[in-house]
């Protein structure tokens, strides 16, 4: 019984829409999709796994930065190192804001950690991020916080053969340090953020140069049409930087965090995509309803 | 019996060193490479189809100038379209040469012919130039030029549970076009040099912008990184580009073509890598001795 898939989906009208467009995309009719056009994109940050307080990749920065300044003390006095150890709120604030001064001291501030060193000592640094620090709220590792009905949900898509990627603003490599452990996808089906590399003399090296834009918003389609060749037919996002993705495909799945007491309450971010849901068609799953378990 | 599966080689050392690589990669023993890593790489003009006399890519962008000029004549009053109308080629030897003027007025036709389309609109260019030219040594489609030992040596590979995927210098898109039909591979296993596009208003276009470089030489290598987050267990390649794909893999197959009868006999493009191929520890496929069969 394909039910039982998705055994931490509670029963009701969003597994069971899940479901039936799956079934109908494979069964011979108007909805059919051949095999070779199967395909599926996930979000990450709010959808694959808690990205509440921040997005793991943006700890990630904050811990080498921070592990810059005490390995160079004369680092904390320039910025954006003086501004995460004083905790300097404006400073974030400006970053918001995009403040060329202050965006260009992140710059030069993750050149400097990771500009010229291989991938294999990214990917090191990035398992070593990940083993040693845990999410404040559940004190347990980012990985283990990949909520289990969205797996389960990769299960149902296999079977289907759909072939599942994951596309997100984060860097593509940060991801794809965990990804074939933690969501069972191989690492050409994460997509992201990347940073140009550089093959000479023998070796790889990362480059301190982003290629091709922000995997978001716009740059999120661009980026799945760059990897895949193709637009999804399924797609599931979380928040505004999702729209353009959610409004390529034909099933559009749209994450709402209204758990408080389990997982977050916000919508902070999110505001148009839940507020134009309906008009575009988005299947909203209601973590507290819809999720009979989360991690 | 595995060796069935190669049934277009004859039997000998190269085939057997194939055979014998592949299983140890899959056995439990020093050689053995975890499913995850199993990652092939294929060069495309020259070592999966016909290469000469020139590229079909080169073609399909020939085709497409003549075309344009005889919609429009001015235009063959310019360059680089009145060098190929008059097959002059001292312009096309300014082009090997990297002239700026003639290399920006080949920039700007290709700019004329492509940018702003839809991928879906570059896709049927690319099938209809595929499905109405022939080559002209063999008077057959491109696609009809495909080795079918390769095409074997693809089916042997996914039976040990390897990836493939080709790459090539010729434009990605051009590749993908045809590829899930003529190489049995997904467009997503489909690596080459890209252009750049553009989401806006719910329209993806192509951009007049290569994106992270030419693939080939270094540059392959690069290309594969990022398309794969791995380098190649088993590479295969013709010519000099293709030697910094092949130095990265394991195994490192380079195709010599040394059979004027039944395909063409030059190693123009591949003197360094024939050259080295014994102290680069290359197994060099004769077309001559080790294929039975070509297509």
């Amino acid at each position: 019984m394909i039910n039982d898939k998705l055994s931490s989906w509670n029963d009701g009208p969003v597994k069971r829409s899940i479901i039936d467009f799956l079934e109908s995309t494979v069964e011979e009719g108007p909805n059919f999709v051949k095999p070779a056009d199967r395909i599926a994109t996930f979000d990450n940050d709010g959808t694959m796994w808690v990205e509440k307080p921040a997005p793991a990749n943006i700890y990630f920065v904050i811990h080498n930065f921070l592990k810059a300044a005490t390995e160079d003390p004369s680092l904390g006095k320039k910025q954006p190192y003086k501004a995460i150890i004083e905790k300097d709120m404006n400073f974030m604030q400006l970053i918001v804001e995009q403040d060329h001064d202050a965006l260009m001291s992140v710059k030069e501030a993750l050149a400097y950690a990771w500009g010229g060193i291989t991938p294999d000592e990214f990917e090191e640094e990035v398992k070593e991020f990940i083993a040693t620090n845990k999410q404040e709220k559940f004190d347990i590792c980012y990985t283990d916080l990949v909520y289990k009905p969205m797996i389960e949900l990769f299960n149902l898509l296999k079977e289907f053969e759909y072939r599942i990627f994951v596309c997100s603003g984060d860097e593509r490599d940060f991801m794809r340090a965990f990804a074939e452990k933690t969501f069972g996808i191989f690492k050409e089906n994460v997509i992201g953020t990347a940073l140009q590399f550089e093959y000479k003399n023998g070796e790889l090296k990362r480059m301190n140069k982003v290629l091709g834009g922000i995997s978001l918003g716009p740059g999120k389609v661009e980026h799945i049409f760059a990897q895949t060749g193709r637009l999804p037919v399924f797609a599931a996002g979380n928040s505004d930087g999702d729209i353009e993705m959610l409004n390529c495909a034909r099933f559009k799945l749209l994450l709402n965090h209204d758990d408080a007491e389990r997982e977050y309450f916000y919508d902070e971010g999110a505001e148009k995509a839940l507020g134009t849901a309906n008009d575009e068609g988005y299947t909203v799953v209601s973590i507290k309803n819809d999720w009979k378990e989360i991690f």
